[in-house]
């Protein structure tokens, strides 16, 4: 049986992190076997990617730059790594895909979202996560947790209405897709999201397997 | 008054080096000012992407992931050193541009000549250079004159049919086009060359000005 594919998504300090080992775990304990990656990266050169696109070398590179070497990362990630794992079977927890360059590049730099939609098309061929779990809160909130890990990345550097953006992008795209999303309001105690996670989770498999 | 901008293309060994530095000093000499870039690189970020690109870290690329790396460091050498160039009136001489991606990555790899055309038009919204020159010659003496050179780039390592393959999609492109296309004979010696290639700047310098 082919597996699952679930993208985590969500802006700073959103806990996605946390709540991702959290659910390798709950996963390979009902007997799944899970492969935990990132975007940008999860490849050698995915990660060389990564680096060019968080790293501070380059400011103010273009946008367009930017949602290509996005892409470019994520082509690359699913020829070596996500579409060879789904073919043996495996879930695929991805933390960040394709909805965080809808949310950052479009919302957060102005890149229109039909710009977007082409490279999907181009890159990922009709491959869509089955599952996304968007960890909300309230931009503030979540500055206020990524600030304390100290320093920041390229995108952290952003001002508070670029993030504003970038949440309203990914809601709006949960909203319209509530099948394929679930929104996890990540306002709340560790424990208490995780429960919520694996609820979510125990659904999946429940409908996957009955 | 818009700068001119102008490619020179061509398999390896082709002496495009060499005549870049000519077409410079030529131009210069008629009172243009010049810009002599390459791609990919052109700008401190294509440069990074270029070592990626060449470098032999990434053997096994996915062909996808090559095709959007060499557009992403074309979005950045267009965003920040050629519509600038072109605006402020200089030429823009060009080492390498679009056409040596449908070469390399759609006649050398496979990737289709439509894909690639989606991020022609993704990228450059129109921009294409006024003036191609394509410096051809059989694959086998420019592989010869190459390897003089020593070390060897990711490419440089491709087997002659790839060679071959490019070969063909560079002609065949050139002969869609001969209005935009000058065709090269680069299997001469030097000095027949550039006199050959300072004929084809005098004729555009004079349709320009004339």
């Amino acid at each position: 049986m082919a597996g699952t594919f679930i993208a985590v998504e969500g802006g700073e300090g959103a806990g996605k992190t946390t709540q991702l080992a959290c659910m390798r775990e709950y996963l390979e304990r009902a007997g799944r076997r899970v492969v935990l990656t990132r975007e940008p990266g999860g490849t050698a050169l995915g990660e060389d990617i990564r680096d060019l696109l968080l790293g501070h070398r380059h400011q103010g590179m273009a946008s367009a730059t930017e949602t290509l070497l996005m892409f470019a990362a994520r082509a690359e990630h699913l020829a070596r790594v996500v579409r060879p794992a789904l073919a043996a079977g495996y879930w695929v927890l991805c933390d960040r895909f394709t909805d965080a360059t809808y949310a950052y590049q479009g919302g957060g730099r102005g890149v229109s979202l039909d710009k977007i939609a082409v490279l999907e098309s181009w890159v990922q061929e009709g491959l869509r996560p089955d599952l996304i779990l968007l960890f909300d809160l309230p931009v503030e909130i979540g500055l206020a947790r990524a600030g304390r890990r100290g320093a920041t990345d390229r995108f952290e550097r952003e001002e508070r209405a670029f993030f504003e953006r970038v949440r309203t992008v990914y809601l709006d795209r949960a909203r319209q897709e509530p099948d394929r999303y679930r929104i996890v309001d990540a306002d709340r105690p560790i424990a208490a999201v995780k429960a919520g996670v694996e609820a979510i989770l125990a659904d999946w498999l429940e409908r996957r397997d009955g």
